[in-house]
């Protein structure tokens, strides 16, 4: 049998730990496999990133369409990132009749269905199991581990700089812009932060295992998306008094009652003993939970070169396997279909316990009106804190609420906040267990 | 295209989940694959069992030859247990052209080289991943998801009735006797626990994540195995004291200098802060640490009927994915070939820490000997606790040892064990980090 050819474009980051695992373990993999494996060519427009990587006989060039116009190129690993460019390739390639590997997660949550259907037509599969958690095999896990399973629950912390950067404010007590920077200084957080800080990343994450999880197409869109940026080191510091961690969580849930499913990425409290409450730093876990299997935790490095360059390897070895089988697409993707788009509840739907921090005047009768208009949408409270802090910008009160409706919580804060006596917008953390 | 035929031999705890799962999920796995699998045939001498599972159109025997000799079945799903007639089974349906999925860990332990021999004879696959780790996909991250790293080192808490011992007598305080009876009385227990408290549960499944980490192939025979029955709740209380927590821990490490590995199971010491040492009661965890994706760990319930049979149902719909793409042998085994036995280090050769609990008269001069035949091994002292207890017993030393060789220590614990005021052997506890 022939030797399987690899076309690489995007010698970037992971493109470049790609490299340098294919380097390492093309001689094990083709003893595993049966027949070799080829780095063949390898494009990127900053050239200069191939002479510090280990690329062997593989042609270099500037230019990708030296890869999709090689018709002896089977698999296409596209690296670029974007979803412009790096689109306009994984179509090129499809239509050619070349499998593709992504780690392209902007890419697969927002345009999904457009390129499963390509996919699909042209008889070639598409690969993305580096799109989420790095190194951890979320998709894998998900699509062929746990088939046996109604999943109907996913919670996952899947956004390394958010987690590192809530997880240093809570350790060292230090504010949110502090760690940021030290942070981007350590390489933690990209020079532009926001689709990282502002949940976007996690957003389409969570919207591709949402996607596989429900066996329908959940496009990112309508994933509901709060960021980290309004956590303060006040926040952080009630949260471990009150026994809870803040972490930005994405959550999935399928209720047994109706086809619509909860899928939102926001700052959750966690008990202090909650599983995904010990994950900190970098690391990041997925905890699954299905009809059969019980509760199943996933948990790795999320991000850098070498571990989604693992996950990315998985992809090849999973195509090479299926090309040597002559079984171009082996796992269906026809969930993705267009038509089969699930229904999304809205977050006015949602039914949750509350942390809220009102910022108010050191009046009388001030919380007795909080908790007036709260009661009055149904909204009762499981504890309080106030403490004589900052007189000058506010004193804090903290509320932990019961379940509740959060459509009557916002009418109940837009009725709060109408009040004289109180100087600032509440802060609203939804707690998990 | 045709269905898939599946005949199940063995409805017990884990051939119930099967049904039970099977009659579930057939029709979204219909939907998957793009063709049916059926439950064609049962097979149980317990011929009662058939009446509380929904067995559907199955016809159900009391003998399993009705399974291998009907030609129509594809796949045989040995659940019977045992390492006699399932070995005869499973060679017998191999032989006959069926691929075959077990659970059935001391099966591949002990004889996996002759049975992957024999399934590549006749060109049908043996699947296992519901031998190790019930439900969590511990064969197939090793398998596919890792395939693009050296995994260089497992850490494992991997038999569920063990952990839930050590965690009970921990958070209880209660002797180690009373903890195992009532893990009988609770089911988290066998009638005969000698295979799970003895390690040699755990001795399989380690045994099997060897081979597969190693290329090649490590038979049970060659894992060193201790079990927990000598931990007391002395031991557990002065770990506590020292900021370590007892687990059984499974262990493979390969070393980059050489081509032999470290392959045991034992109760091991670990910092409380060890992201291990928070894995409770029945619940299991596997520590991967490989070149390029550095930590994974994967958590969950590593028994009990619908967890396990969830592991059988992703191998169910793997061979089925492997049938409907005629493509019978997916994924190599040929490193179980018997020629490819991976050397393994004695014990007498580990280099750890150590804890020791010396049971000594309290008479002057006892701690100064002690050290000083500990020391004449070349093996120095961390720390040390010695308290007045239990005097009429003897004194309980506590000493946590610097790195040393084991063959050093055990050649120093005779001549401390010589000593007239030493009492009872010495209990030794390895440490791990």
């Amino acid at each position: 049998m022939k030797e399987i050819r690899i076309g690489l474009i995007g010698a970037g980051t992971v493109g470049g730990g790609v490299v340098k695992i294919l380097a390492n373990r093309t001689e094990s993999i083709r003893r595993d496999l049966g027949l070799p494996i080829r780095l063949a060519r390898i494009a990127d427009k900053a050239t200069e990133r191939f002479t510090t990587l280990p690329v062997g006989d593989a042609i270099c060039t500037g230019d990708a369409n030296d890869i999709l116009n090689d018709p002896d190129i089977d698999i296409v690993i596209e690296l670029v990132g974007g979803t412009t460019f790096a689109k306009k390739l994984v179509l090129d390639a499809l239509s050619k009749g070349k499998h593709v590997i992504t780690a392209n997660k902007a890419l697969i949550a927002e345009f999904g269905s457009e390129l499963f259907a390509c996919a699909d037509a042209h008889g070639v599969s598409l690969h993305f199991e580096a799109a989420v958690g790095g190194g951890m095999p979320v998709i894998k896990t998900i699509r062929e581990a746990l088939v046996g399973n109604n999943l109907f629950s996913v919670k996952t912390i899947i956004n390394g700089t958010c987690n590192y950067i809530l997880s240093k404010m809570s350790a060292q007590g230090l504010p949110f812009d502090t760690v940021l920077a030290e942070a981007q200084k350590n390489g933690y957080a990209e020079a532009n932060p926001a689709l990282d800080i502002g949940g976007g990343d996690s957003g389409h994450k969570v919207a591709i295992m949402a996607s596989l999880v429900s066996g329908g197409y959940v496009p990112f869109s309508s994933v509901a998306i709060e960021g980290i940026t309004s956590i303060s080191q006040d926040d952080i510091a009630y949260a471990r008094e009150l026994g809870y961690t803040i972490k930005l969580l994405g959550v999935i849930k399928k209720p047994d009652d109706d086809g619509a499913i909860d899928v939102r990425v926001h700052p959750a409290m966690l008990p202090k003993n909650h599983i995904l409450a010990s994950v900190s730093d970098v690391f990041n876990a997925v905890l699954l939970e299905g009809d059969a299997v019980g509760q199943i935790l996933l948990y790795g490095k999320g991000a850098g070169d070498m571990p989604t360059g693992s996950a990315v390897m998985s992809d090849i070895v999973d195509v090479a396997r299926n090309i040597a089988a002559e079984t171009p697409i082996r796992i269906s993707t026809a969930h993705y279909n267009a038509d089969r788009k699930v229904p999304v509840h809205a977050m006015d739907d949602l039914v949750s316990r509350y942390y809220l921090r009102f910022t108010v005047q050191d009046s009388p009768g001030v919380l007795a009106s909080i908790t007036s208009h709260l009661s009055s949408q149904s909204i009762s409270i499981a504890s309080v804190i106030q403490k004589e802090e900052h007189p000058e910008t506010g004193v804090p009160v903290i509320l932990l609420t019961h379940r509740a409706i959060e459509k009557n919580l916002r009418t109940a804060l837009a009725a709060i906040e109408a009040m004289p006596s109180v100087m600032a917008p509440t802060q609203v953390i939804r707690i998990e267990s």
